[in-house]
């Protein structure tokens, strides 16, 4: 087997070397690990691949062998065991059919300080009480394909190395670097003290039109709130500018995500 | 029952008043319809106002009672007959368990020839290869947020009145009009006739930037292809431009209805 270092086929359900891809619908929440947090999990070909380049320590792969041998080039210079079953065998370790065909796990990765993030970034996005899942997945992907150089969670996000949004995200939640803001909105404040102005985006009437605000000039941060109630009054109040999308009469609004992408494309430069 | 002209108790799962909803998920595809198409189904109170304040002839609403009654000030003109059940007998009736605890059936609108709607619009979506129920309803309600007048199907679109793109849309796909073209790509030629410029939307790095495509003035109509292989060759020749949304390096490309969004706003002249 000269593609990956370690292949080793597993033949019984109950193989604890399998052990971290064992219920996968629930892999997210482990309370036997740090903060009650799961592993981060890739499932597919290109999201896997974007996990192996990725900081996060990877673990271990599992997969049925066409899918472990389309990962060759990615996994040669590994060192993790890849873990290859039938389709039968996998479906019930994970606990149901899987259509990928392969998964990956890693350990997270160290925390990034809010305050390192900003330091090294021009373009970031601040996101409030953005706790579906989809949506935060969507808006790393969003983010990653329109330059963004980072994300700061406020408060009220779901963990986006949940299962979920790292698929939705294509991977790219592995990709783009994210922060936590811990005290919300006050820490605001470390973008404002590295020059950035703080954009919040939302439908009120009084607010700036996107394409005269000028987001492509200088450092700049996107604040998105949750789709329905929006920002906080708080989080408003303490950016810069509020700045809105121009919508079509008698249209609530659109989703967060792409509400995101298209302030996004208005910051990026190019 | 002063809320709706016709409010009717079924206490039967077999009720024949019922038919139009039962086995909901197979009612998309009805043999015995014209075009083997099925009825028009609306779910949740917002998606039923949509229907009832559309062209779609409504043939009946079917709900539990404290949807039925949140639906009264869009019913109260309406003569047709609201069937209200506990959800136990709507789950039966309907094949699952529904969360948004209503529904409504339309009969199909008449079919809109494109020349008439290109006649009456400025802005313009045209669609090919979008097969994907999801992203063509995510078409439409980013369509009716950002403005767009209407939608013409090109070669190998779904049908944008199937149920899950009805409620994907939100609705929106009973508010936006929408053409078919029939003969791909040469209709195409309708929108030209009619002073419209196309703009063909394309990763390539030959295409125009978006921000200097000025697609806000005159009467343009964008081309979207389905997400994965974009839009033929065929179609890119067909169109005046090629546009392209500037991407971070190293990453494939958004969802068709973000990249959809993005070339809407910078339609949009608002």
């Amino acid at each position: 087997m000269r593609y990956v270092t370690h292949m080793v086929e597993i033949s019984e359900v109950d193989d604890p070397r399998v052990d971290d891809f064992r219920d996968l619908s629930r892999a997210d929440r482990r309370p036997d690990r740090p903060g009650g947090r799961g592993l981060v999990i890739a499932e597919g070909v290109v999201v896997v691949e974007r996990l192996l380049a990725s900081p996060y320590p990877v673990r271990a792969l599992f997969g049925v062998r066409r899918r472990i041998e389309a990962l060759a080039g990615a996994t040669a210079a590994l060192d993790v065991p890849a873990y290859v079953a039938s389709a039968d065998v996998m479906a019930q370790v994970v606990g149901f059919h899987l259509n990928r065909g392969v998964l990956a796990v890693a350990d997270r990765a160290p925390v990034i300080p809010p305050a390192e993030l900003i330091e090294r970034s021009r373009r970031l996005v601040v996101l409030e009480g953005i706790g579906d899942h989809e949506n935060l997945g969507a808006l790393f992907r969003n983010a990653a394909a329109l330059g963004v150089d980072g994300v700061l969670l406020g408060a009220g996000c779901s963990d986006p190395l949940y299962r979920r949004s790292v698929r939705v995200s294509m991977g790219h939640v592995l990709r783009v670097p994210f922060a936590h803001l811990e005290s919300w909105p006050e820490d605001l404040k470390l973008l404002r003290d590295n020059g950035f102005r703080l954009a919040a985006l939302t439908p009120r009437a009084d607010a700036k039109s996107l394409r005269d605000a000028a987001l492509d000039e200088g450092r700049v941060a996107v604040l998105l709130g949750s789709e329905g109630p929006g920002l906080t009054e708080e989080a408003i109040t303490a950016a810069d500018l509020a700045v809105r999308i121009p919508m079509a009469g008698g249209v609530d609004s659109l989703n967060v995500a792409t509400a995101g992408a298209i302030a996004f494309n208005a910051m990026s430069g190019a």
